[in-house]
């Protein structure tokens, strides 16, 4: 480990889940792999959610994080139908963590926000900037899914002392 | 096989899943096994989601069902926040039947309730006397857990032609 932690960020979704691994020594990141697993929309939602959990999974055991940050779902979802759905998905990757001994918590969108840029309510632009910034790079992680990814890892970084429970 | 089709049915939670498998020859019901998967309210949301998934993955592989029902989410919970976590679990338990070429349809409450009983609105205890007259029971299956995935089971058996998706 040499004194570093890596860290995983998960930004959540049924189509598209984006990665982040981080290491950090306490004082700077450094970027070690992100990427996106995709569901086949075509696929069946168990499908969907198996093709979800293996891809995550063969991420944890691969590069071996130590803990993960996940996006908190947002539970204001027009359709509810929606939240549900969105909470399987959560759920296998919850499971995937689970299953590997990677402690997961859980940070809401406004959360990120503040840390990244001192202000919960910033646009994604600005987080993404904040993270490149943070990451030392010279354009911004893509696609997305990604950058957001990195934008929890850091986060958990930050506020992983704080006491909670996983919801 | 025999001719006899291995139905399991399933009514998901995060405190307690109840399962039954039962046999049909397309005329008679014969109960193989019922039972609950249960997970410790004191372990963090991923190891519960971890005792579902094994728990059930453990049934499938013991008792080989041909086919699966699944109660479908009720999404007009009081607290969205329950919803999105009961979807964690309905997750982990698709992904078990998933894993092992299960495929699962989804049946609201109502439609369970009106193939048991001819009323989509009847009380739980018609519902599970309903269970015990269908399997040749002289009680009802307990705990209550067992007595509903064993309807879903049965209503499965009676609704798995319609065309769907699954959800």
């Amino acid at each position: 480990m040499d004194g570093k932690t890596r860290i995983l960020g998960i930004d959540p979704g049924l189509n598209i889940t984006g990665y982040s691994v981080l290491d950090t020594d306490g004082n700077q990141f450094q970027i070690v792999e992100g990427g996106i697993v995709r569901s086949k929309r075509k696929d069946s939602l168990g499908d969907r959610l198996k093709e979800i959990h293996e891809g995550l999974t063969e991420v944890i055991q691969r590069l071996k994080p130590d803990c993960a940050g996940l996006e908190e779902l947002y539970s204001h979802y027009a359709n509810p139908t929606t939240a549900i759905i969105m909470g399987h998905a959560r759920g296998v990757i919850c499971l995937a963590c689970a299953e590997n001994g990677v402690s997961v918590m859980p940070y809401a969108a406004t959360q990120v926000k503040k840390v990244m840029t001192g202000n919960g309510r910033a646009p994604k632009s600005q987080v993404q900037l904040a993270v490149a910034t943070q990451l030392n790079l010279d354009s911004i992680p893509e696609p997305a899914d990604v950058a957001d990814a990195a934008a929890i890892a850091i986060c958990h970084h930050f506020l992983s002392s704080r006491p909670t429970s996983i919801l």
